[in-house]
């Protein structure tokens, strides 16, 4: 917050992208001993600039219920850590087969398809050990850190973004129909930018009205987000993105434009963005920043 | 056991196996919906005749310590998803190459390399979600489980399994010393076979004694039993296994027989399974099958 009470969104994004940056390199092991080529991978792809932007819902759902958002830092790292996993998989020849990604070579494209695809298996494991840090038990109920293991694990899982994930890669090419590509969006995406502001809600003891208009608020920019990487991929630039335009379209993706057209799509967003706001009315001026990220997720330009 | 009081260990593993096999089968869903084909490819690997080995040590060791075996079931069931994962993992063209597993060919064969990888990485993800069911913390203090979620973690992380099948594959072909092979073995396969074991006795509440002990055990027949496998490859019937014999030699892997020779390596493995039981002298019989199955790990025709 600035002095005149005027909330700064771009310098809570930068603090909190420092925090998650600092204890992220507190938490992962420099590479050393027989498999410091995998853990060297790991890095690689979980400091390349991410935007950091899950951990800091995670933190702004904290935060929105009273929480410090520091209070949940082990679980909203291991959400980054879920998050690169899923980019790296993806970016695989058997899958996206993506060569660029932030602007740098693939995980596969600098350590070998074989050592990127066991990164990804790594981060994903470790995500799990790191949500069960005793730094996070001393302070929260054990039950409820439970709770939250069960509800990631959901939301990455067959049921969230592995579901999505298989659904995007056997559609393409094909013409799908709009469920198609909403169960996509909500699964491979969605699901986890919801289980991301949901779980440092649930983790700082939000009540149950609480966490179902947090969920709700997930829901909407999760979807609009995704939607929001549909039209970046038609109108945004390659250099800003770190990645090549227009590659959605030649691979065929099942995207919103390519199946609402490009002002539906944009006019979803904005409904989309101000129904997430509106779920949140209720709440105080600790709710500012998700209220200011909502609006972030469709404006940003990668 | 029988009347007579001898342990039955055949009796045991048969019903121990249709326990988690009839568990696996309520925890895991029917295929449907968008994303059935990735549910598909996860039931093909799980329900393809594994021995359930890691799921009955986690019983196992929970009865050593007085609980019933059946109060760990969810537990024992996730080891057995994070099993198939890697072995799902590992079959993949990027990996070891393998067309068959079981004797029935390989997740990707059937499902294609993409939906084979998701497959693995839903198994994996759905482990942790099934660790954290209610109906185990509903017996079992949440602190407990805690602690048990972020050891299997660790486990079958790059400090684990992971670390192990990448030192595996980076050494394939090449001549290595000892170490490298016990780093392999003890982390491919050692690592998660001693949290199978020890998170059994952990949960059903083993004191730190019992816990020292139980994990010494683990270690030990987790060695063993992939010198037996290493043995196995070289003497063992392929069709018995359901695998290629002697694929180990013409992929160039890194194994005990390779580096120590044939007579030493069964040597070795003789002394691990003595070493094992003898680790259990202090418990009663409610240990009797850990040590009749440390014989079992070295005796095994697949």
């Amino acid at each position: 917050m600035t002095n005149k009470g005027v909330f700064d969104l771009k310098g809570y994004l930068t603090d909190k992208k420092a925090i998650v940056d600092k204890a992220l390199h507190t938490y992962f092991p420099q590479p050393e001993g027989p498999a410091s080529d995998v853990i060297r991978a790991m890095r690689y792809s979980l400091f390349a600039g991410g935007k950091r932007l899950r951990p800091i819902l995670c933190m702004g759902g904290s935060e929105a219920v009273g929480g410090s958002g520091t209070d949940v830092l082990p679980v909203a790292c291991s959400l980054e850590l879920i998050h690169t996993y899923s980019l790296i998989h993806d970016d695989l020849p058997v899958m996206d087969d993506d060569d660029l990604r932030r602007g740098k070579p693939t995980n596969h494209k600098v350590f070998g398809e074989a050592v990127a695809m066991l990164a990804g298996d790594g981060l994903l494991t470790e995500a799990f050990h790191l949500i069960t840090a005793e730094e996070l038990s001393d302070h929260i109920p054990p039950r409820a850190i439970l709770k939250v293991v069960r509800m990631i694990a959901r939301a990455a899982g067959y049921g969230g973004m592995v579901g999505g994930q298989v659904v995007d890669i056997q559609w393409e090419g094909k013409t799908a129909d709009f469920p198609v590509v909403e169960y996509i969006h909500t699964h491979k995406t969605g699901a986890m930018i919801t289980a991301s502001v949901t779980s440092g809600a649930m983790l700082a003891g939000g009540d149950k009205s609480q966490l179902q208009a947090i969920t709700s608020y997930g829901e909407k920019i999760g979807l609009a987000f995704q939607i929001a990487d549909d039209i970046l991929d038609i109108v945004g630039d390659s250099e800003a993105m770190g990645k090549t335009a227009g590659a959605d379209e030649q691979k065929g993706k099942m995207t919103y434009p390519s199946v609402l057209g490009l002002e539906k799509s944009k006019k979803m967003q904005s409904e989309l963005v101000n129904s997430a706001v509106d779920s949140l009315k209720e709440f105080d001026r600790g709710a500012e920043p998700l209220r200011q990220i909502a609006q972030y997720v469709i404006e940003r330009k990668k």
